[in-house]
């Protein structure tokens, strides 16, 4: 039966503010028997928005994990929210795919998180436009798929890069530094599913060669930020950001240094609240609820 | 009427953790016209206790401000729970008593953000064993207390100290480096409801001159810890803590001048979290509801 | 006699690289009886410059300070040098002039600290465009200038303001939140010696209301950035920037309300580089000898 | 020729406190051609102490690295100086060996910085009182030694080990996390040439089970302090420290989890400092020139 192998329940719901959302909401989860684990919940009052996420455990529920969804529609219709109900189950994670290209220290930093299940899913493939990383990823046993890419091919290389990811059944897409910029069409399969880091403190450094400006800029931090990709290029919902602090004896090759170990740090941990259904996004920014 | 006075009320609870307390607290305030503005809740698995704060909108609520308590109270039992619910009233804000020695840097903090109205509570007196700061007093109109205390007379000023708050009606002691220890009978009137600012991140460098004891030791980093103030000098509950990197340039004096800026920092954002009720003391521990 | 009032003398000094700079810098130190105090030098290796701060106890030098410059002048030629040397004196203070607009607290935390006496310098003067804040440099015993700005006075009113500045003999000018951006005639009077604080992480949010820009754009982190004005507004060498975690329970005035802590704690760190004469600036950027 | 392999010497020294050291020994170098490309002095006032790092370019220098000491040697008797002179070679790099026992997130992260080259310096063995991360040595083709220990041949089996690392020509030893506390007379063999990561911000949770000491305190940061071993377990010269913030959502393994990103990273950079002749041990505390 489904029910005895779905753990938990997670609730992620946005919707204009109003009298009894709380109360009802965990009256729903209440009257058929969910212990809640976590509930967290945040008004924008300026903009009259109100934004939940609940956990709770399934083992006592009366519905299958399945049948969940179908019982909330009414709920949620009333309240005009956009919602989602994540299920956690022992028979059934959610498979990431990771993309690179020659940097290895985002890819190790996951693959070796993954190794301490820091994550709670399965890591089903790896993908890039160099052959460079595959040894890596063979030590870790993890399929590698290259697709090189040129101006001629690109659409249809992702098109086959799509196709991989639909057969595999892949949930989540992970840009560790993978350097070709997605096209529309693939941003637009997987909506806040895809997360990239970019190697500055967003908005600051937009673009290419993001250590070059802050170098030539004479900064004294440096950032690095997550964030979902969307069709604007850097532009997509910040998750996580986090800076170090650099000074005039840091030349270019240090930034680059320093950065390593931001970059995989802000990402491991950003992945870390996605699988986590932490994050709500709205408009181009998200309620991570920590 | 006193509904049309309060604002809000908060709730902080700790019990046992059981299914439904969520949806059953949720209902309470639902039931009787409450809107609720912020909810957060958290479940020590180990332990199996059950935190929980809840604010929410008076406007509308079918029972006046000083008739919750009461009505809450059923529930409250039924759970085994340990429970306050403070109301923010118009005419009725908490008052402040600042007890310092001879140091201005905490005290200057807090009559300056006060006036900012970073807090939301009235200032009312400040207490001190010295009469340095008396000019300082004076210009934010401050009602200045000396009390002189040395070995023969310390527990018989204390209790004209207790007397002098009693009568002013003081919800909340600051320690703003006040350089006296207070006696256990002092202590035991304002249970959690004494904020102290230690200049170090205890557990290290308990006791006297913690900068002194940082310096000999050679660390990298120094502190400051914010804690409500118990039997057991600086062992009580920690509410706030932050740091600051020094260096082999730094001399006994720059640590002091450094933390001095930690120090009011991380006072300051106490007393904040303080009179907000986000802290729930349990055991020896907080949690603090961000 | 001069020497006997002349403490310490402090050269900054950059040129091409060669060999033996060091040595003879030092050198010249040695032989007229100076004592180094601190001695920090940094070579960039891939421009080929080299940078060096040196300070000496002028205590048994065989110069008066006065004579040192000329003194230094014919090595520094030879080295194709750019290099001040600023003495201290306790006779002679350098002076300080204070911009301000409606916000107090960069220039609170100015006040405070010089009545602490953490900044080697007199502060002469608070000019400002609005007089409201007078009482709180009254209470300092401050002089107090207003010079009200609109478009057609601009020009004329800065004119008297460098003529204040002149006749008070004013070294450094701080920008302390003042809300006028000053002409090129201003800016170029005092090269290098006008320090700002921008409440953003520049390059990020330059320009007008920076909270507001990044509350739009999401970011899970904001800064203040303090820098030496020029004539291309919040592009200026960057003396000192400092950051703050904010997230999505944050509203604007939060934003405001922290940011205000950052600002006053980097203004004030890049105020105390300054008078330490920690700062060379070359191009653009800043060498912060720390 | 040595000299022509011999491509940087680095002096650290100490010694009391008088006119004229760094004129002469900048002098020292230039006379011999050699070319200071980064010199960096501190004097602590209070004790009356110098020091000083300062490293030249060997490339034109008039000796040969292997001379350097004894042309040396009569400055430093004069100036009573405690001091060492290390040269980095193309042919002749320090050696490394790893301590570990179960945990392996310290080792992966210096196994991967010395892959990337972060380190000057052969990484030649790993010892190990088990045999679990033997795989992990494989993967990098680093020899790796089990010497497993017990109540009886605890000083037996260190013996060995020393004799392994004197064999191997071993420089500096890293314990990893390496789970037991070594001899007087293994320490005695590596004065301040041996590195430890302990997790907690010392001198704050001395002993085993910092993190559990530190969830029971309610502490709302935890951190990991690297430093020198000696005699007195936890309480050597502490190179770097760091710490990141929890909360009370944090149980016990959160705090590992939190704890084992700063050990790694700690540790990584206390031993890059260490590579870098950038520490200077005096009595029980560090100069670190940065």
């Amino acid at each position: 039966m489904m029910s005895e192998e779905t753990v938990t329940a997670t609730l992620l719901l946005s919707c204009p503010d109003q009298r009894g959302l709380v109360a009802r909401i965990a009256h729903f989860i209440f009257e058929r028997g969910g212990n809640i684990l976590d509930l967290d919940e945040h008004v924008d009052a300026n903009e009259g928005l109100f934004f939940l996420r609940v956990t709770w455990d399934m083992q006592d529920f009366s519905l299958a994990g399945g049948k969940v969804p179908a019982a909330f529609q009414p709920l949620a219709d009333e309240f005009q929210a956009e919602w989602m109900i994540n299920l956690t189950s022992i028979h059934n994670r959610r498979r990431l795919a990771i993309f690179v290209s020659k940097y290895d220290h985002c890819l190790q930093e996951i693959l070796w998180r993954h190794g301490l299940g820091e994550f709670d899913a399965d890591l089903a493939l790896i993908v890039s436009n160099h052959p460079d990383l595959k040894p890596l990823a063979d030590l870790h046993h993890v399929p590698f798929h290259v697709f090189t890419i040129n101006k001629d091919n690109k659409l249809e290389q992702e098109q086959q890069e799509i196709s991989l990811l639909k057969q595999e059944n892949i949930d989540t897409v992970i840009l560790a530094r993978y350097m070709q910029v997605l096209s529309s069409r693939f941003v637009g399969e997987y909506p806040n599913r895809i997360i990239n880091i970019h190697h500055s403190f967003l908005p600051a450094f937009m673009g290419g060669n993001p250590y070059k400006q802050a170098h030539e800029r004479g900064v004294k931090i440096i950032g690095a930020t997550s964030h979902y990709v969307t069709d604007n290029l850097d532009e997509g919902p910040i998750i996580e950001q986090d800076i170090i602090r650099i000074s005039h004896k840091d030349c270019l090759a240090d930034l680059i240094r320093k950065g390593r170990d931001l970059e995989r740090m802000v990402l491991a941990r950003a992945l870390r609240l996605h699988l986590q259904d932490r994050i709500l996004v709205y408009g181009n920014k998200t309620v991570v609820f920590e």
